[in-house]
């Protein structure tokens, strides 16, 4: 599959899990492409924990489940009737949760390029994630982030030392199809932005 | 290109930019690969800002070459010399840079997916800068991330508005070839970290 097309094909999955698990060589070949992602310094501060024990999977769900309650009950009846058919995660369907952290002290004190703007260490292994989640795509196998937690209570759950931190809850396994729309495009709480207004020349004030 | 090849032709590019100027069309198509990144709550908090005013180039790698002899001062002797004959920007020779930007208030106050997990707003702009890299791999165009610089600066270089937060500033132009081994491999800086070491099973602690 070309770039173009997986950039195109890309959707946050939810709903269209097969029920399928994504086998271990298709697995490797998505982590791989995602370890091969930029990062400051050649840091490559990201791990890839897998998770797929169905009582960690449940867990998980139900924690988020708690998650959506609070978020519901604090919106405006209209986006909480908009909010409402909207199926926010895939934790137990996708069968593969794969939490992605960040290690800001990997490559030691003397970061090459990270001395001026710190946060590039964490930007880095959000870039891996945009890697494994269009090498996915090109497998056919959907990615579903979910942010819908509590850091702490994931770094419980999966037993993350001290300084590592949970950048990304990512739920991963075989689709029956990937959406044309993405949904919160397709059921009404958020448009597409036209790209021409995201356009600037030379300064931002010069659309 | 397959999304492979081009995750694994992509390099930070900082030699190899041929001194021809990215032409339009294609520049489109790949800040059109950028904005299709997927987005917390569907937000498309980032804009682009594409610069290409000489003076304007001129003054940044200025900027950026006094940061350059702040990191190599503090570094120890080994790391010094292992720092020196690194080249970490291409700001005029490539003739264009895109800065990416941030508005984490875009989309109004009840951001889908961001309650829990506010940073989720700037990864999502981090995710667009993948996009983008690789859309560009696939035109054979280089791009190459310059961080070293203060972000006050920036902002008034580029005349960003409050509240607006500049994420990276990639240098982007055509290039003779991609490196084979990226430049802080290659150079010395930081060897490549084994996938197999990045993988754990069910919890952090069990590689």
């Amino acid at each position: 599959m070309s770039v173009y097309e997986a950039i195109r094909l890309r959707r946050d999955v939810r709903a269209e899990f097969t029920g399928d698990v994504v086998d271990d060589a298709t697995l490797w070949r998505i982590l791989d492409a995602a370890h091969r992602a930029p990062s400051v310094g050649n840091s490559q501060p990201w791990d890839f924990v897998v998770v797929r024990d169905p009582a960690t999977l449940r867990k998980f769900a139900d924690h988020v489940a708690d998650k959506r309650v609070e978020f519901r009950n604090v919106l405006p009846q209209e986006r909480a009737e908009t909010f409402e058919p909207i199926k926010i995660e895939g934790i137990t369907e996708s069968g593969t949760g794969i939490v992605v952290t960040h290690d800001n002290t990997r490559g030691g004190p003397h970061i090459l390029g990270r001395a001026t703007v710190p946060e590039t260490g964490v930007y880095s292994t959000v870039l891996a994630i945009q890697n494994l989640w269009l090498a996915a795509t090109a497998e056919h196998v959907g990615v579903g982030w979910v942010s819908f937690y509590d850091a702490p209570f994931l770094t419980d759950l999966i037993a993350l030392p001290e300084g590592i931190t949970p950048i990304a809850w990512l739920c991963v396994g075989p689709v029956h199809e990937f959406q044309q729309i993405p949904d919160l495009e397709r059921l009404g709480w958020r448009p597409r932005r036209p790209l021409t207004e995201a356009i600037h020349h030379e300064t931002y004030r010069t659309p």
